[in-house]
């Protein structure tokens, strides 16, 4: 055995059964919930703990901890128990009596934030196997800058059949599979049983037969036979790629009349199958009592992890990483961001470049990356398009973790996912890229990190029509619009290279919000042609060009349609008319600006917003008299510039609008 | 050979040939595209034509022809290339001359509608793959009703490592699989060659291996090897599982500088190249310009399919199951329909049960399928909480497609493909369900039948905080948003039993529109008490309750928040307040109405909008001063009612809103 070297037999299942019997007690109390996941890999956690997991309830923010996700998040009470048992001090019993009830840190699934010990979030099923593979990458990664002294710890993992059948499971796997991250073993809970019935229904796969064609070690085990895990266990820890133990368990075991069947799946056992179970597992407890030899073998897996991390301490204390590795731990210095973007905005100012905001994001990389030094870039295989890759970022590659650009493949959702992980492993920020109409593949885990409040960086270029002869599937209309619709998420559509820093800047400080940031294959302008040292975009909008009197008109744009907004006042101030120009690149820091500064913004007179999308989501912006030129449906295949005239998203069009508005106005 | 006995191997190449000319010109005319993989794949699809495929080009909706899906949807010019030299009236050289232009049949990727042969939009890679399971599946249903004689067709598909990195291909592949869809065979293009360079850059993944661990017949074959690739064909047809052929191509097969590396893959050979490349082929022809014994050669492919198609038409006229087979074509019979659903509400008016809209969603099919011959159900492992299953729907099940319940395993994207296969394939109307939250994941196939205007149907359940404990995960706040900002796309969110059965009619007569059918977890009552025969719901909003004098303030909700507003109008009536209930069940229809009613409907009175989600887009009922009670976060895991009271989603927030406004309003 790794941590122990003597095991108590009939203690250990005495361990278990405390997480079988307060998972029943748990789900029987709230009326809800699922007994089945947690009853049936009792054991496989029980020894996962029990005789290797090193955490320690007194920190659980320690850096070089095991993490453990339950993937499989429908079980969470798998989770709430342990933590119960390993003696969290924001988990004590009262939780889990108040299991899915209001305010309780005990919630239906994992929620990441809401108690100690909880890794990520789960619940939509395969996010938690590809969380984890991101927390995996970036424990290597770690590893390969401060070395085993700081970094040396594992990610294991619980999956059931739904995890795997998910389409994003196989990114994950194939992607682990690719970058040999031997420090990840998942466990597939092989139960047989999913909520239509069993497997047999819907698949017929042989899992270990495809993990091992993604380059896994796969192993089979007897779920319920605990030497037996250990061993895999220990087997999976020996080799180098990442590991699968394929445990096969009966769903809700210790439940005499139901184990085995769906019925245990997702719902509670009822009082007389709970005193059955009570009777077939020798557990004479009341409900949410645990025996004091239950409680002393549980405390002494926390004991054992307080001391791995007392020891860890005295490493860092004597490490020549040590300054680096606590710095890698914060969020970014916003001090020396600031003062880099700063000098990098006044250049742009100066030198005004036609770039599309793409490789303006590509320049503020090349200053981001040189000022902060654990960003992880990459792309879902469009490196060269969403120009996401600084000069002198190597690879990431098998065996290698030393670099700072990861290769993703063609897996948006997986790149999502992984970026969470990372992030929440800690000591990196990660970026990623891709075509924003493939927010659609990755929306899942976008929406994830937004609720867990991990500030990741979505970079998604080709963000419109602008993007010419791809055609209506890449061209995003309504994205934008889906993309703002996610609370706790920034979406940033920067006008030019001066607001593409600035996005850069206000998503590498974000603590807790995921932005993404929206970028144009075409050319624009510079537009912030004065050199001033402030953030603007920090307030979501503001006004761009003044009116020398007061304004007939605003025009409201936001990224590539600003230039238009530009031209359409030109073409006004040519007819005597005064048009102010907002420009618009993150309507969420707008809506959180006070009511006197909108105002000033927007004003009284006629608005008309001008982004080539859909008008839903411009509500704060504009009334129902006021006006909008953008999208209505799908886009088309053609050059750029024939496709904005031909849905009318032009200069002229704004003119024309602006003058009917006043017109009518009058 | 199945179709054909002798080859002329020189001719072969030669029309293969074609192909790459056809592409090559094609790409440097439009100045951008992919050459790429029609080189590439060119032997493959060349000898796919000229041995297998049965379609006939002067009648390109032939049932029983053999379906060809381009997964590798930027190898768009292959397809084009092939429909115009098997002469498909719509596709003359100006098309092909106009790749990637504004109005040209040629998109940059393949657009379901734009042309014929065309028998699926793609470019989100994997989408294909998923669809044409679809297509093979329903091409086995309908074997099952109606025999050989009319269904005997097969579905080849062409994908790229890009389509088998997505995480939707692994569901695609798991459910072929297990349903052994013996009628499919997909061709992998493998060329190691991706966007970012070689393949070896993200995947190790033994494809062959991970087919074979899904239940697929696999081989391997050289893909220029004409006779080795007509061999493995024939090898596939004669297996009963479906079939991967992994052809080992060079990308840009032909252009003798540049072929093999990724500088094929998406962009212009340039001048130069495609000299040398002409010259390598020994194709001294012009630009655009087809040699006669090639167009020959092509022609004959077309006079066979016509053929087939000839020999088809007469089994059908001497079939028994003829009427059954022609009324299967076509969309439902909405007359009969009609009757069905009226006298349906009828009885909902007169019971009045107070039901969940997914238990009032099953009690709507059961009237649907009894009407209904081709509806195909199905669902996402949720069959017992989506309600998706009338009473004596058979399974269908590997082997046996007789059945009409599809169960799609925990792969909510893949449903969502494979529906839009069923869809396009055409002879059933497919349905499936999930929850609402898991639209993040099927999303990019949702789109998709869009996009393509594919009538299939989306139940989503569990549409809101109503649904419970499950918490934030599981419950959506911004999905609603989100789907309504899909174009073409007709979201639902019924009130009631009877709003539930009309929109299943309108969802199941729509020519060309999906729709999402969004229903409740918990209970609702009844609230369309008046036995009318009238579908009020096409209105998509309408006034449940009016007022006996001028309305003070109109209350617009949508599904369970109509409950809420009814409650609410009952408070302010006790203050002598004359409140209007507006139930919005489709936001969609609503817009298309005319201003009129739509005036009529929402009057001038302070308006307050009630729907338990965020207020965006919300825009074309409430004004600036009107009001919101719903969401502005995520949801939280505790019972339903004690959610609505939490986030203040009640009757009485409502009522105190109302007299605020009009109050203020005075």
């Amino acid at each position: 055995m790794n941590q122990m070297t003597r095991i108590d037999p009939a203690l250990e299942t005495r361990m278990a059964n405390a997480i079988r019997a307060l998972a029943m007690d748990a789900v029987e109390a709230a009326k809800s919930g699922h007994p089945g996941a947690p009853m049936g890999m009792a054991d496989v956690a029980t020894v996962l703990f029990n005789r290797f997991m090193r955490v320690d309830p007194t920190d659980h923010q320690w850096p070089d901890r095991d993490r453990f996700v339950m993937s499989a998040g429908h079980g969470s009470m798998l989770v709430y128990a342990i933590n119960h048992l390993l003696g969290y001090d924001d988990m004590d019993m009262d939780q889990l009596r108040n299991f899915r009830q209001m305010g309780a840190r005990t919630a239906g699934h994992p929620e990441y934030g809401h108690a100690k010990g909880i890794e990520t979030t789960t619940g939509p099923l395969g996010q938690g196997i590809t969380t984890a593979v991101g927390m995996a990458l970036a424990e290597r990664m770690a590893n390969a800058r401060w070395g085993d002294d700081l970094a040396d710890h594992w990610t294991y993992v619980i999956a059931g059949d739904g995890c795997l059948m998910e389409g994003i499971s196989h990114e994950a796997i194939d992607l682990a599979g690719h970058l040999k991250l031997g420090r990840l073993v998942l466990f597939w809970d092989d139960n047989g049983i999913t909520i239509d019935g069993g497997t047999d229904l819907s698949t017929s796969t042989d899992q270990k037969a495809r993990f091992a064609a993604a380059g896994w070690h796969v192993q089979a085990v007897d779920g319920h036979d605990r030497d037996a895990v250990a061993a895999a266990i220990e087997a999976a820890r020996a080799d180098d790629r990442p590991s699968m133990i394929a445990c096969k368990t009966v769903i809700g075991f210790g439940a005499p009349n139901k184990q085995g069947s769906h019925d245990v799946h997702g719902a509670p056992l009822g009082a007389e199958e709970i005193a059955a179970a009570r009777k077939a597992l020798n557990w004479p407890y009341d409900p949410f009592t645990l025996p004091e030899d239950v409680m002393t073998a549980w405390g002494a897996i926390a004991q054992r992890g307080a001391q791995a991390r007392a020891d860890w301490t005295t490493r860092l204390e004597g490490s020549a990483h040590r300054a680096a590795f606590l710095e890698a731990q914060n969020r970014p210095d916003a001090g020396a961001l600031r003062n880099a973007i700063a000098a990098h905005c006044a250049r742009i100012a100066s030198e005004r470049p036609s770039v599309a905001t793409r490789k303006a994001s590509e320049m503020a990389l090349e200053v981001v990356n040189a000022t902060l030094p654990n960003t992880v870039g990459g792309s879902a295989d469009l490196t060269g398009s969403n120009n996401t890759r600084s000069k002198g970022q190597q690879s990431v590659t098998p065996g290698d973790y030393t670099g700072s650009y990861i290769h993703y493949g063609i897996r948006e959702h997986a790149m999502a996912a992984v970026m969470n992980g990372i992030a929440l492993h800690g000591g990196f920020v990660p970026y990623g890229g891709t075509f924003l109409a493939f927010a659609d593949y990755s929306r899942g885990a976008i929406r994830l990190g937004a609720l867990m409040g991990v500030p990741v960086i979505h970079v998604m270029t080709h963000d419109s029509i602008g993007l010419g002869e791809d055609g209506p599937t890449h061209q995003p209309v309504e994205h934008l619009a889906a993309l703002r619709a996610i609370p706790n998420l920034m979406v940033f559509r920067p006008a030019d290279a001066v607001e593409t820093a600035e996005a850069w800047e206000i998503a590498l400080t974000a603590p807790t919000t995921p932005s993404v940031l929206c970028l144009s294959r075409q050319n624009l302008p510079t537009v912030r042609i004065e050199d001033d040292a402030e953030n603007r975009s920090r307030r979501g909008a503001y006004v761009l060009r003044s009116t020398p009197v007061e304004r007939d008109v605003t025009l409201i744009a936001s990224g590539s349609e600003v230039e238009i907004a530009l031209a359409a006042a030109d073409l006004l101030r040519a007819d005597r008319i005064n048009a102010a120009v907002v420009s618009a690149p993150c309507f969420e820091l707008f809506a959180t600006q006070d009511r006197t500064y909108r105002q000033g913004v927007l004003c009284d007179a006629p608005r008309i917003g001008v982004e080539a999308a859909i008008r839903q989501g411009w509500d704060q912006f504009l009334r129902p008299d006021d006006g909008f030129v953008g999208m209505t449906g799908f886009g088309a295949s053609a050059p750029a510039p024939q496709l904005y005239a031909h849905f009318g998203i032009t200069a002229e069009k704004v003119a024309e609008l602006a003058k009917s508005l006043i017109e009518g106005g009058k």
